[in-house]
């Protein structure tokens, strides 16, 4: 018997909602932002500041956990939420993004980042193979190791196998994720696999956990193609799934757009995960559009170099303005930041490479986005979301981030 | 009227004590370990995990806070204690040894390290003048940045106004430290140039601060021969200091004993700061001569590279041994770290280069050598000093560390 389930409380005009998924390890008020410990460790934060700042969840790397330090590692400490001394709700994703995007299927104008930390696929990079390898077949993906470049594979069947020695709450179905510039044929092609794969994830999953103690999550694929969005919502949706996850990378335009051709379709009463978007337009956008999780490292990647995250819009605190600026990052927050240090302090302590100037910046951008999406489900609650949209946007974007 | 006072509750035989130094920001019950926080900040732990693991007292470094970010600023800010937000009592050193040591004035079969965190004058290097330059005159040292190579100048004058800038509670005389290969002759012209400096930074400090709201301590000098450091306790004993440094490079074996020659002749009533010193046999032979004050990069520099203190001695945590190692690194220890995380854990944060094994290993390393001249001071008290020196150091240093 599950002790995964998932309530609506409240729900807006159109598809947004506002809920609590209940976990073995504690409940989540949706929607939720979930910060990301991609090697079982939210780099330079501990679990009291995490819980400090008011994360509910926290989300680990099956990609990255498998290589280092390895599942069976991770599974004899007692999984990874134990390992890392986190007793909250948990999620693993299936390793599939990190595979692909770290692998051949990515090519250029492909602006989201990699999960892993340290990889980013950006816009400004050509399509490269150089370092690159993941091969595709209807088994699996052989893949090459972004540490050492040795060579590895993952199935739906050991995607499941991995997720449940590392033993989070939520896990995903193994997919493949596909560039947003694949053409339609493709897309269909990588579509229909990850369906396939799906399938064989929900099997797998089901010898190896009887009870259902990890709840599995289905991920939707089909790229920036209605049809193929809509039909990889109707096939996943009617299967047993516990929850869904809304993969792929967009190009930014089509993400509001996808994601609403697919909850539109999505049993209503399972909880959707828009992975890996952290930008908060693109969460006001999940939001009005049916997500009730959202996960990005943005906010802790970023801060390490210095873009922290106000009320106005983002500033770079290493610029020479802040040097003998003694207010907080912004004037007003709550976080353990602002409670305690200045501007000037954590502009010195990154530009003299100091580790504290990360965690503290960390704290602040995670705080930030976490409150960002508390406030967000506040106002489903109270009927202010489209009020509350428009103002934080107005304030948030009026002028160019540096 | 200075708040600054130093009171000796209990005497071994021989020179070492115990008793309680009052500064204007609170009490430090001595002898006790300082940790440092070279660029105001202690790296990767804030002030809570520092008061947490039981410190009493941070130095910060006036050498790299006079490049980086500036005497200036920090004096802006109000001061580098209130910059980093901690609220106990402070010190900074006189920027001496760092400008010596990286500059010409050390050659080979140095061990001691500069305070410098990420600057090493190590054994196994040359004498190197390389990328190395401090010009030292009657008037001051010229060196250049070890940041960018621009040319500085440092005299007792101007050393005294940085760290009135800089703000701490207790501060030190601007002195010449030498290397430990210096001759007799050397030796001597240097030490008498630290005591024209010495005279002249009480001087500048009776201008600057003439409530005497920060203490200064004397470095007496000398190397290690005994007529020149009897000397230069004696020369500098007769000054007006609120306390007293030992400083040099001293080679291993020479450093009990200079210590006692010194403490022998410096008043008994005033403070003795042990300057660089952190090895558990070094601390032990410190108190018992007569020191109250210890300070010393090491147990941080060492846990960011896995080296982890244990009552049995050092451990590399980074071993594959210690892999699937789900204990505490010290089994009964109570820091932070070992409450709440595994060696396991630790060595998968380190060996996959993530921040918080640093910080999780500094915590411990920290917290082992602040409670170890904790428990060393309330030996005297209770008349076991001699038991429990015996005790852990046939423990400690029973099997050659790694």
């Amino acid at each position: 018997m599950s002790k995964f389930s998932f309530e609506i409380n409240k729900k807006m005009d159109g598809l947004g909602r506002a809920g609590i998924i209940s976990t073995p390890n504690g409940d989540i008020q949706t929607p939720a932002f979930v910060t990301v410990g991609t090697k079982a460790t939210v780099k330079g934060i501990t679990p009291e500041m995490l819980k400090d700042l008011g994360a509910q969840v926290a989300l680990a790397n099956t990609y990255h956990l498998y290589l280092e330090p390895g599942d069976e590692v991770v599974a004899d400490a007692g999984g990874f939420p134990k390992m890392m001394n986190w007793d909250g709700p948990t999620m693993t994703d299936s390793g599939g993004f990190q595979v692909f995007s770290l692998g051949e299927a990515f090519g250029t104008g492909v602006s989201k980042v990699a999960s892993g930390e340290d990889i980013v696929v950006s816009e400004r990079k050509g399509y490269s193979k150089s370092n690159k390898f993941a091969h595709i077949d209807e088994e699996g993906v052989t893949f090459k190791s972004y540490i050492n470049g040795s060579k590895h594979r993952f199935t739906p069947e050991r995607s499941m196998e991995i997720q449940w020695n590392l033993g989070a709450d939520m896990i995903f179905a193994f997919d493949e994720c596909t560039s947003p510039l694949a053409d339609h044929a493709y897309q269909k092609e990588a579509m229909d696999r990850t369906h396939r794969w799906a399938k064989r994830s929900l099997d797998r999953h089901k010898e190896l956990d009887p009870e259902n103690i990890q709840a599995l999550f289905g991920v939707v694929q089909g790229g920036r193609f209605q049809d193929l969005r809509e039909e990889s919502a109707r096939v996943l949706g009617a299967m047993d799934f516990d929850g869904y996850g809304i993969g792929g990378s967009f190009n930014k335009d089509d993400m509001a757009q996808a994601v609403g051709w697919v909850n539109a379709i999505l049993p209503e009463e399972k909880p959707r995960h828009m992975l890996g978007i952290g930008e908060p337009m693109d969460i006001f956008s999940g939001v009005e559009n049916g997500c009730d999780l959202f996960d990005c490292v943005s906010p802790t990647r970023v801060a390490r170099h210095g873009r922290i995250y106000t009320t106005d819009g983002p500033i770079q605190i290493k610029n020479a303005r802040f040097k003998k600026d003694w207010s907080p990052l912004e004037e007003g927050c709550e976080c353990y930041t602002c409670r305690n240090y200045t501007r000037g302090y954590i502009h010195h302590l990154l530009r003299s490479k100091e580790m504290l100037g990360q965690t503290l910046g960390s704290i602040h951008n995670l705080y930030f986005i976490v409150k960002l999406v508390d406030d967000i489900r506040q106002s489903i609650y109270v009927d202010t979301f489209e009020t509350f949209k428009k103002e934080f946007i107005k304030k948030y974007y009026k002028k160019p981030t540096e």
